[in-house]
């Protein structure tokens, strides 16, 4: 399957692989994330729970649970070390999804095993924005953080506020190690 | 002034300066935090939030800040690269605390560009533990996710949800790059 | 093919994938390389040098090529981001080999393109030892420095100053992204 | 004292440090090193050998120590975690100088502790020429490889292979944590 983080940021596919050089230039073999890889792979996020959303509004919970599966399989590190993920509305004592299990059952409900998970994805979202605070670049790992506003077909929003972990996989996409999302506090 | 973090967790003090070898075996510099570290870090966290707490008990919001103060000065990287902070009761549009006078309005309230602070860490804290789910060791950079409950002296508790991103500065003493807190949901 | 490197060291088969948490402790998720996987991954160097030289002592040059190939492709870094690889024998204007088929011809020699390179893993090696210098350690990459001493059939030892870059590889094993290696100036 | 690497090369004062946000994009901290950083610090290092060189013809070995103990100072990481140092010239049992006393040593020579050494930066060198092979980046640390060409005031060249390996400081400056050369092989 595609990788959908690639597919909708182009400046992903730049590949971590090197720039060959020619006669009169070094070779250059260079890991780093960038801050426009980091916008983009935001924006990814984006795309992709919207991808999920229009599923399930086409095709139902299983057809959105087939692109969520895609979704973790291709931007989500479970396979590439670990992740660590707080999502939005979980409680205790399943507040942390440190499994791919626990978190599709996040994106799209219908595990036994999360009762109460409803599935986050399945929300008929419709629009997504992602206005970032701040970035860390740290070599093949960046941290950015920042605030995501979802929007309903009703047109109802959510606002939460969210930190992202990525780092850079070796085909040279990015993946997320790191997601803590929470609702906005309202001061009262 | 002494590094609250260090003083309260005495595995911190481990350099990352070289280990000497003797006549047969290699020198190893050494620069990766280990798990130990950043529990005895989170742990160091926990302790300086109750000498705050403890400082405007005793001798009022003066006393709690320059306890603060230092807190930010040896704990956190304001002055190491940067800090993205999202601390458990700001709200909108001061949400986010990149600087450190933004960090120190948070804990200890008093400062009028932030007029819906009121000093988090006056909050008469005499307990606080933390239980961590998960960490990711990335050389001199880690992460760390988990719940932090505080106990005030009437008994009563919060428990938050948190990620801390942390990095070992160059005298071997981890500091805090990334902060996200917030308060447990609920579910209803 | 096995990977010649955690075959000859089997510390190396410890992966970089999550150690995974009982329900009382976190989840850790470590990429870095510890000091030991160094050192084994440098007794794997030599090993895989001897495997080639048996190889081509056995079944001659064909036979080592084979075992070559599986050494570049397990052991270096070549479709893992690039590899700098200065060996020690080369000669201008062919000393460095960014890539596999320089570095292959370095080791079995039999390709027109590097009409000055005999095969160094011909040599009919029965020995090989490291004595490390020092280690640097920086997450999922570190460099080793030390000297390194081959001893042919005929019981004949030239000793080498080396100087070795490793990365982790998504498998967890350690592979080399930099390779110095220089005959020992003799002072005349 | 001034940085001499930071003064031969303006691209170093870029510092790890913020680049502030205005009111409309996000802070970013970057701390990773650019292609053109060690291009330049591959200069500076260059101008640092006449620097000392120059030193030494105007007023002899003890000014030439002078220069070369700041070069050490601020352009090597004896006291920023530890160097890895395997000179071109040095000869068992003193091959590696992990010590800056080692290190000044071979420089500017003129200590007991190391009668072999003449000092290497005495050579009353007036060009100083680097040709990069590769560059690997990897975060705040990274290496390169490629040929150094010093040449003499009477006009004679010598050519070494080298490898550098970089971090960047807490002030932005590049310094040395890897440094292996050696005299090209003839072949012969």
């Amino acid at each position: 399957m595609r990788n959908l983080f690639a597919a909708s940021a182009a400046a992903l596919s730049v590949m971590a692989a090197p720039v060959l050089a020619d006669n009169n230039s070094p070779n250059v073999f260079n890991g780093n994330i960038t801050e426009d890889e980091v916008f983009n792979a935001e924006k990814g996020w984006c795309n992709a729970l919207l991808e999920i959303s229009a599923a399930n509004m086409k095709g139902g919970q299983p057809a959105a649970k087939k692109v969520a599966e895609n979704v973790l399989d291709t931007g989500y590190a479970y396979d590439n070390g670990g992740v660590l993920f707080k999502p939005t509305l979980t409680v205790a004592p399943q507040t942390f999804r440190s499994t791919r299990e626990g978190a599709l059952a996040y994106f799209v409900g219908g595990d036994p095993k999360f009762p109460n998970d409803k599935g986050f994805a399945l929300g008929d979202w419709t629009k997504c924005d992602v206005l970032t605070d701040g970035v860390l670049l740290m070599g093949n790992n960046a941290i950015s953080m920042g605030q995501v506003t979802v929007t309903n077909k009703q047109g109802q929003a959510t606002t939460v506020d969210k930190t992202w972990g990525w780092m850079k996989d070796s085909q040279g996409n990015l993946r997320i190690v790191l997601h803590h999302s929470s609702l906005e506090h309202t001061g009262s």
